[in-house]
């Protein structure tokens, strides 16, 4: 039944690219339009319009030659393509400054992200809350991550114990981590990392402004 | 003169990796390592190994057939190559969560990079102190900007202020943008924006556990 819905996996620079159409679009709705072409987007988002043309038909919906897509139902698809049609249980371990700033991260909702547990090494913290979210100790995250069924963990804590609680969230059962920790994590087949690394990007602004 | 010690522009992926290399190269020297080599380096990050050994001899140093780079000077080159060697100053708009974690993100620290100067638009902020760095009013970044000749900016408002705010920065002479805000910037040209985008990592992390 899934296959139905989600008939193939998408390549994955089409998947990165659907959250800047989607923002797009949005905008495009709250303006009062109703149809959306790839043309126009790409010229506005500075993309090679044969690109979007395909990243869009991917999306499985049919767009009409000359009116473009139906804006609503185009931004229905992509999220469904997503996996943003339905909500997402997520963890988050690691609730230092980075960490409560994104159990404040209004992106999330948007998403269909919802952050249903948090965690922290620091007693300090136990039982506080950010944002709605009750600080819990370390060692039930793998009992609450089992028993909430979560698959997603939000990573924020310190290079050092990066590992361990990637080790420690992948035999609960979680198979996406999204990596804020500066370091390269070693995760079993059928689990995904995806880095959200400040250094790399920084590191092409500086050596760009250097040569400059 | 700056043309001796930066002989050339490297490939962006390289640019990418070499923040990688260089914190398992700096945990290599914690150990007590004197030289690396790129098959060891390049296995242990689970890259491919020509790859990683073209990626090194980019830094323009010369390895030993057998022992590999003297692991200082590797080190030393890839920051020079990086901009990292000497000390950038930067300035941060939009003081909010996630800007405040920011100001206490000790990576920045190690890549040389110093917040010279934080704004914000909300006048309870103005004055406030957050790891050391004063928040100010919107109406004093460009004069400070060019009076610290400051050339990277860190933006963290909301998408909604985004491209005001980087017309602005771009007015007052930065070069360089790293961007928080989920937004495409449009930039004139000799100016780069590096976007660091949670949902994009996010639609990767989720089309995948959809699917799964």
């Amino acid at each position: 039944m899934k296959e139905e819905t989600r008939p193939y996996t998408l390549p994955l620079p089409t998947i990165r690219r659907y959250p800047i159409y989607l923002r797009a679009i949005k905008t495009k709705i709250a303006g009062g339009e109703l149809t959306v072409s790839s043309a126009v987007l790409a010229e506005e988002l500075g993309l090679d319009p044969v690109l979007t043309r395909k990243d869009l038909a991917m999306a499985g919906i049919p767009g009409k030659p000359r009116c473009g897509y139906p804006a609503r139902e185009l931004c229905e698809a992509m999220n469904r393509a997503l996996g943003w049609d339905s909500a997402t249980d997520a963890a988050l371990v690691g609730v230092g400054m980075l960490g409560r700033a994104l159990l404040g991260y209004s992106g999330f909702e948007e998403q269909n992200l919802n952050i249903a547990a948090a965690f922290d090494a620091n007693p300090e913290t136990y039982g506080r809350t950010f944002h709605g979210v009750k600080v819990r100790p370390m060692d039930e995250l793998t009992g609450l991550t089992k028993r909430l069924k979560l698959s997603l963990a939000i990573l924020t804590v310190p290079a050092t114990g990066a590992q361990k609680c990637a080790d420690e969230l992948v035999a609960a059962g979680i198979k996406g981590i999204l990596n804020f920790a500066p370091i390269q994590l070693t995760v079993p087949e059928g689990v995904t990392v995806q880095n959200v690394d400040i250094a790399q990007s920084l590191a092409v602004l500086s050596h760009t402004i250097a040569r400059g």
